[in-house]
């Protein structure tokens, strides 16, 4: 019923039966059901004849009901994101903070940044009709901290205890009162552009991040991979140089230790180049100066390298390819495509299309949001999948 | 019901209706169409106290009905499987073949082999009785050709006409009458192992066969992965050395250039070896042969490296290494170890265990089985997942 109402807009409860074929009876309960839940809202329409008995009533979404918010809780900086209950992002909103900022306080930062957002045309979200909150936190290992969603939660064959929630997790339920789903922000990233964004409606993408860290996800038949244990897509931690430099996860020549903003500044000055951050790599680049191009040429083919052997492994669709890195634009695109077309299977040279990231940085949030679309609940009489995909998009220009 | 009827054996109508909880109207309703359909056949109890009325009649899965064959057309060699409507393999064969035998002598060959197969207890397969075949191929590029399984057709986003039937699906549905499934052998040997060998009831399962060709599968979830074009798990093909050995999928430097049965006995003749085959190498090996080691030293390095980059892409569970190439033993076996444990992420490491394939060459036709009760429409009914997995292993036993 809200999947029709969310298709269709206003309905008459004429309308939905022929719509739903159930009968009178059944439909009328379900929809006193949906109205006394605050789910479903009715209007007497202004546009019916008059003189021919009291005009139909129609019924409608409510907007202030079966919201979402998303938020992504990065090192150095919280983005918030939310969509009212036709699934329509009302806004998003950033705000940078030290990152040694304790979780209470962030937390405090959150709940303000999500009350400056307004809905679209009606006023100010209102947080009484919060249904859940989908959360993306730093860190290698998320393990499925989710609440009450045991089908999801692929427990695996090591029987480890469930982890503790999450303290981001324990705030936000206190302070909101509603399910609190949480997940790596790099995933969740990959789950917001393969909804909202770059690879909007695929159903098999990989997306990487190339930022402080290098991170990324899989998204696989719609629905975010976690793996086994919660450890999915570490592409960052792929070894590109048996023996290379030392790598923050104990290993050593990952992907990580080359393609991560700070790795790329280290060898630009080591190759006599000058650039205190990716402004002014980006300036260099535009420049055209040599040291910064072969630099990134070499960077883009360890990273070309790495996706070809992931494509060979699961055979997406379509690459992703965001973080702040990308901003080098086709410096280091390029190479990455050739490496790619270079080292992935020739059958698949054409099937896989390699694209950059349209989210920017509050695609985490935005995942954050999917998640609870796939996985609440209270949600999920939403229909998902292909549907899903669609109706945002309709929307996306309302997203600042 | 017939998920009751297998987990709990014979029942009567009344020990059914107290596990289903169901109306004695619509539970007598279920069961006669059951009844009628051949799928439950009733049988009068012989324990039954005399003289207190007229003996319960028990009900109970019939076990010709509901049967399934998994066929795994290899490039020299058929291999076929069966398993009742109980899902217990009932047996297993394999004949060898040349490798050009054309494919109606092949599925004539494949209904011979069936015919042999002897159900437990219950005689010889009743072919009338069979739901569905499950049949796996050779060839990289194997795309979803599933008959009336829409909802599993994950179309991609390029909206490729479907592929025409493969001959060997034709030539079984004219014979047999019943949905043919087909899918890559290799890829189905990967679901039979993740179901009923070395990685049973794992969730998230990494499958690599090193044997004429390198490649492998991915279970994620518990259910095979395609990917968006299906051409999931070619690790084969994944660069191991850039610039190196030309490969027959147009590519370069392939693991499969390296860790072939044909590339490693090239190289250990190279190295001054001498063996016409795997169980001639493996005798050198058992010998203590330098070279021999040596080598397989090198080669697992190479397939450890690989595996440790799939491993951080996908965080699987359980890696199950099969192939011919395996009966070299610890002398591979422990280089792919030393390999994997250096270059997964260190956080992975005591989370992904190295296993060893047990079921042979039926894995494929095993996992054709495995495919057609996941998939099949006819067979759907009954209770998939964890369940799915513990019934055979109390049965393999009878698996020769």
């Amino acid at each position: 019923m809200l999947g029709l109402l969310r298709k269709h807009g206003p309905l008459s409860r004429g309308e939905l039966g022929k719509h739903c074929g159930l009968s009178r009876t059944t439909l009328y309960d379900i929809l006193a059901e949906l109205v006394a839940e605050g789910a479903v809202v009715t209007a007497t329409s202004q546009d019916a004849p008059r003189g021919r008995g009291r005009p139909a009533e129609t019924l409608t979404l409510n907007p202030d009901a079966g919201q979402a918010i998303g938020i992504d809780f990065a090192r150095r900086g919280l983005h918030v994101a939310a969509v009212n209950v036709a699934h329509e992002i009302v806004g998003s909103a950033s705000e940078p903070h030290d990152a040694d900022l304790p979780w209470e306080e962030r937390v405090a930062l959150a709940e303000r940044l999500v009350g400056s957002l307004t809905g679209a045309g009606s006023g100010a979200l209102r947080l009484g009709a919060l249904s859940a909150i989908g959360v993306g936190v730093v860190g290698a290992q998320v393990e499925d901290r989710r609440e009450q969603h045991g089908e999801h939660g692929q427990q695996d064959e090591q029987d480890e205890p469930d982890p503790a929630p999450h303290p981001a997790q324990l705030l936000l339920r206190r302070r909101f009162g509603v399910p609190v789903l949480l997940d790596n922000n790099t995933r969740l990233a990959a789950l917001g552009e393969a909804i909202w964004g770059a690879a909007a409606g695929g159903q098999d993408v990989l997306y990487l991040r190339l930022s402080h860290g290098v991170g990324g996800g899989l998204v696989v038949g719609g629905s975010l991979h976690r793996g086994a244990y919660g450890l999915s897509g570490e592409f960052g931690h792929i070894t590109v140089e048996p023996g290379g430099a030392r790598c923050d996860c104990g290993g050593t020549g990952c992907l990580e230790t080359v393609a991560s903003i700070r790795a790329v500044l280290d060898a630009y000055r080591g190759a006599g180049g000058r650039a205190a951050d990716i402004p002014e790599l980006v300036k260099a680049v535009r420049a055209g100066e040599t040291a910064a191009l072969t630099l990134l040429s070499g960077v883009g083919a360890r990273i070309g390298e790495v996706l070809a052997a992931v494509c060979n492994a699961i055979g997406p669709s379509v690459i992703v390819i965001g973080g702040e890195l990308t901003e080098t634009g086709p410096a280091l695109i390029g190479p990455i495509e050739r490496a790619l077309h270079d080292h992935v299977m020739p059958v698949s040279r054409h099937r896989v299309s390699l694209r950059r990231a349209t989210l920017g940085e509050v695609a985490g949030a935005l995942g954050g949001i999917a998640l609870v679309l796939h996985e609440s609940p209270l949600l999920s009489r939403y229909p998902a999948g292909p549907d899903l995909a669609e109706v945002p998009s309709m929307t996306q220009t309302r997203h600042p």
